[in-house]
């Protein structure tokens, strides 16, 4: 697909691997140019190269051209208007259907008979392997888009309004919108301004998880206390208040746990006649 | 971290990032060789830049080093002996204790009692968002490690015995273990096999979900179709039986959708006192 010698001649700017991961940030606004049909194709299909669940591809990709949804899914994904500007929207889904209506088809519902076993749905734990699945490949397109200098943003509001995304798009039953992306060209002269991350002995231990940062809980969040202002709009005293209330309390929060308790609903390992 | 002019001159296979992610494979057997620290900072580095929701990293990685620990993991995670082998092990959990920490610790309970709302623990939904948040970081955890030689194999039977799982590592209520990568470098003269995918007209959709598969679904499958063998040990007419049984139909599954109700029942978005 790529030839090493064109990439070495400093044709283009050189995808090294890890400096693609190590330099993405995440993009909200885009160039206005369209993203390539080759592009496109380039991105899909790393993504649907990417690991798999026992090479079942517990996923699909809705690829949102028209305009009107696009519209309606930056209003339902906690109204960011920059969703409807983006050229590129996927929509990851968590995917079971495919694989069961290859049951019924086969017959599935006769052969647990036979064994005088019950034809189990869909279990929550099936939604969740769907879910890695979906994101496994979502994070290939966003490294391969990021490769060809197409930026990202991923909009987990997706999982907010079920019905209505359900409505949208046809889902049927186990079928469930995990992750949306939007994509297009970095903008000419974009400043990319890396976000600082919490520091690595907060995230990764060592043969067991290590509650220590309680004793150091200030210095763990010190990223985020730093942007503390008093005159906050919440009237919240610290950053954790504030912080509590533009994520747990806010509405898209509780939305989207009203969304997925709707959702889990269809995931319930029910019998299947 | 990697130089430019350096790879150009041929010095070690040069590092396309859409090369190496089209190339990838699930790696099960190892090259003896510990993986060396300087990757391990590498693969940990990218993970860690990977995009998470609201910068919030609603994950940690427990790096397993323990030898009982890996004894102990390819026995839980479906028997699996090439877990115990795996020179690097990572666990990625899901996370919200951090963060609910860090909002106690901040006093939020005074803070929503002055505003007259509840106090809500996480629901199903930071379950998800977190989940999400974990798999992003493993893929890039992946694709740094495909870059330097290193392959990898995701284990999502780390979402079973969870009782078991959260006494081995310690892991408040708050984090579940959502997948798990055994990783090392390539055996020398590794003959990489790719296996076949969905064909692409079967997994992406433009606007909306097509089920008009239903009316291919010979075709949609015909990879698998193909591995069907009449003298199955499992007494199945056809290929779809088969599946059934050795996924849905399995132990392993069982186990998994019992492991994974019992984990949910944490995320019921409780009042926090």
């Amino acid at each position: 697909m790529f030839n090493v010698e064109y990439y070495c001649k400093g044709g283009i700017e050189m995808n090294n691997v890890i400096d693609v991961m190590m330099n993405r940030v995440s993009l909200r606004k885009y160039d206005e140019r369209l993203v390539a049909k080759e592009h496109i194709d380039i991105i899909l299909e790393c993504a649907m190269r990417a690991p798999t669940a026992g090479n079942m591809m517990l996923y699909s990709i809705i690829k949102v051209e028209d305009q009107k949804k696009k519209d309606v899914l930056s209003k339902t994904c906690d109204n960011q208007p920059f969703i409807a500007k983006a050229p590129l929207v996927l929509i990851f889904l968590a995917d079971y259907q495919r694989w069961y209506d290859y049951y019924i088809h086969s017959q599935v519902s006769d052969y647990c008979k036979s064994k005088g076993v019950k034809f189990e749905g869909p279990s929550e734990a099936n939604l969740m392997l769907a879910t890695c699945d979906a994101i496994i490949a979502a994070q290939n397109a966003v490294i391969a888009g990021e490769a060809l200098g197409i930026g990202s943003c991923y909009i987990g509001d997706i999982m907010e309004n079920y019905e209505t995304h359900r409505e949208l798009f046809n889902l049927p039953k186990w079928v469930f919108p995990v992750g949306m992306l939007c994509m297009g060209y970095y903008p000419e002269g974009y400043n990319k301004v890396k976000r600082e991350r919490f520091d690595e002995k907060y995230i990764v231990y060592t043969d067991t998880y290590d509650e220590s940062y309680k004793d150091n809980i200030k210095d763990c969040f010190k990223n985020i206390e730093r942007r503390f202002n008093e005159t906050n709009e919440f009237g919240a005293k610290n950053m954790g208040q504030v912080h509590y209330a533009i994520k747990t309390g806010a509405e898209f929060s509780k939305e989207m746990a009203r969304s997925v308790k709707v959702a889990l609903k269809n995931w319930n390992s029910e019998i299947i006649e």
